[in-house]
């Protein structure tokens, strides 16, 4: 720390991606990306020509990429938002609706970012207990007067909260913001986009980065009323009007497009996650009923650091989460059907060693 | 604006980018992108086969590309950090190192997006009035505590500010940064980089938009001591850790290698700049000294506003800025050759057509 640096940010602990080794080829299963390559159109687009034209600015209004995620959802023009990313539209959103009046709540097991968030832009963070099982109890949120963030599916767990517990939540305080983080929405979830019309407290948020294979694009959104969307673009346009670079936007809009193949890899997602779910339960897991692309697990006697420490030395790297309450757990991103072979595999062997170990004890 | 903006965002009056019209093809000299494409090292790295890895997250530390500017000006590894453009960079400095007690001070004609930073994060804002030919004298901000930031050739006018001045500015007073944003420094002007080594209360600032060709790919960085450096991260990974995406990543690396494409290209606008200021002089008009990829001029008697809207019509667009002190001036990116020759036909037209008026009257 440099003797510059405002006393504020003097115990700010930043957020801790998950390893994105350049080094070593993993088997990388720890960042629910995409295990698919973007469609031969998102490909096909980014020409050599379109490259000769990186010397001039973006569109900073993004309006091609916009207007392709309005038209696929069905929305008005002027109710969607994009970012460098979701992280960076909820830094915005964070920012821009949240102050010393009004905190922010979310679930204790959710997204690691929400707290970081909370505590750059010095925001009183509320964190409501999911119950022994992890289910977030909409009831519990009846009181508090915070905008309240949700990440669904959930993050970690993928556990579905349902669109009658997310109105009940909209219901509760119509002075109070409900953000739906929809960032795995795409797997199995049912997305809250048609309450939009209903709810004026209502933002949803969704990302390419993982059932449009466009992790490394950074492409995230906001879609909400009109006047909330303009609050966004204003703290936005104080921040980084370009915030979109130009081949992004050109893949993005491609990927918004090819309804075809998203809708072929996602359900290849979902039948390799119930299929890997499976084979888990046999050699002694349980986990969350996830609809994430990817599965929360824990074995009976191995513990996640453990199970993550093995892995990783047989090349294959899965996220261990050090939360208290996750400790016993592992987060596996689904990916392809030869990789979840290769880690089947893997985690078999670890689990037959461990339990020979146990035997000669 | 919703309800729901916080109340301390209701005066925010945010950036306004130049035009970046999507409809019509305008010679546009209005945003100091440079007339040359990429080079081709920049267009040959991004291949198909990059393109099919957007499924996957970029490396936030940026490694390859902190690395290559590193090695460019032979800097210490860790005192480079990268940003999703320069604006992203010099918006975690302001975050970083201002607060209620550490304002910022900056002249009163520079870039306009540092009064929006000093909005956004509620920053004390201080304007330091350069002379009647906008020279910036060291001497005013003897007294100042705040931090300073000056652009440097300065934006707008283009005019220098020695390396003797700027050391003069780090003596004032140890415990304030001096952030010097480079962006237009390669066009003629002279880097303060190698003071980094002296001076621990120094940020440079730098772009890849303007001499590197790369304003679509949203580059920027900061070069200040590894302290310094770390803080700018610890907000980065506050906000968005994967803030520069796959192929920007790829092409900054190559765009910061190719040192011959850099010397000609630079070379070229430094020519055309002066070629066209000689020319600008012939039919009246007087400038600045500008050592950057743009001249700020003026005519006797026609109105900055109004040469605006000629050349507009003529299909050319370059920036008229609404600051009081600049009324009468207009800003012209440095372009091609051939887009200097259109527009100076264009304004040689127009200056014509106002005096044949002037003679009628």
């Amino acid at each position: 720390m440099s003797k510059f640096l405002s006393k504020r940010f003097e115990k700010l602990l930043p957020y801790v991606p998950g390893e994105q080794p350049q080094d070593k080829k993993y088997i990388k299963l720890n960042t629910n990306e995409s295990p698919f390559s973007p469609s031969n159109s998102v490909v096909n687009a980014i020409t050599a020509e379109e490259v000769q034209k990186l010397n001039l600015y973006s569109d900073p209004t993004a309006h091609n990429l916009v207007s392709a995620i309005e038209k696929y959802y069905g929305l008005d023009k002027g109710s969607v938002a994009v970012g460098n990313g979701s992280d960076e539209i909820l830094a915005f959103i964070f920012n821009a609706f949240c102050d010393d009046k009004k905190g922010m709540a979310c679930p204790d097991i959710s997204y690691g970012f929400y707290p970081v968030f909370c505590q750059l832009y010095n925001i009183r963070y509320t964190a409501v207990k999911t119950d022994d099982k992890f289910n977030i109890k909409v009831e519990d949120y009846n009181k508090i007067n915070d905008n309240v963030i949700i990440a669904n599916p959930n993050a970690q767990t993928g556990i579905m909260l349902s669109l009658e517990d997310i109105e009940k939540l909209l219901c509760q305080d119509k002075n109070r913001l409900i953000i739906i983080d929809e960032a795995y929405c795409d797997f199995g979830g049912q997305s809250a986009m048609h309450l939009l019309k209903y709810y004026k407290n209502l933002i949803i948020v969704g990302t390419l980065s993982k059932s449009r294979q466009l992790a490394g694009a950074r492409i995230g959104y906001a879609a909400a009323d009109k006047n909330i969307i303009a609050d966004i673009n204003k703290i936005k346009y104080s921040f980084n009007p370009y915030n979109i670079n130009r081949l992004s936007i050109i893949a993005g809009v491609k990927a918004m497009e090819n309804k075809e193949y998203f809708e072929y890899t996602r359900s290849e997602i979902i039948k390799i996650r119930e299929d890997t779910k499976i084979k888990l339960k046999k050699i002694g897991f349980v986990y969350t009923d996830s609809k994430a692309n990817f599965i929360l697990a824990k074995h009976n006697n191995i513990s996640g650091e453990r199970l993550y420490a093995a892995l990783k030395e047989k090349g294959i790297l899965i996220r261990y989460l050090c939360d208290l309450r996750l400790k016993d757990y592992i987060r596996i991103t689904v990916g392809s059907a030869k990789q979840m072979e290769a880690f089947l595999n893997a985690i078999t062997e670890i689990v037959k060693e461990k339990d020979l170990c146990e035997i000669h004890k």
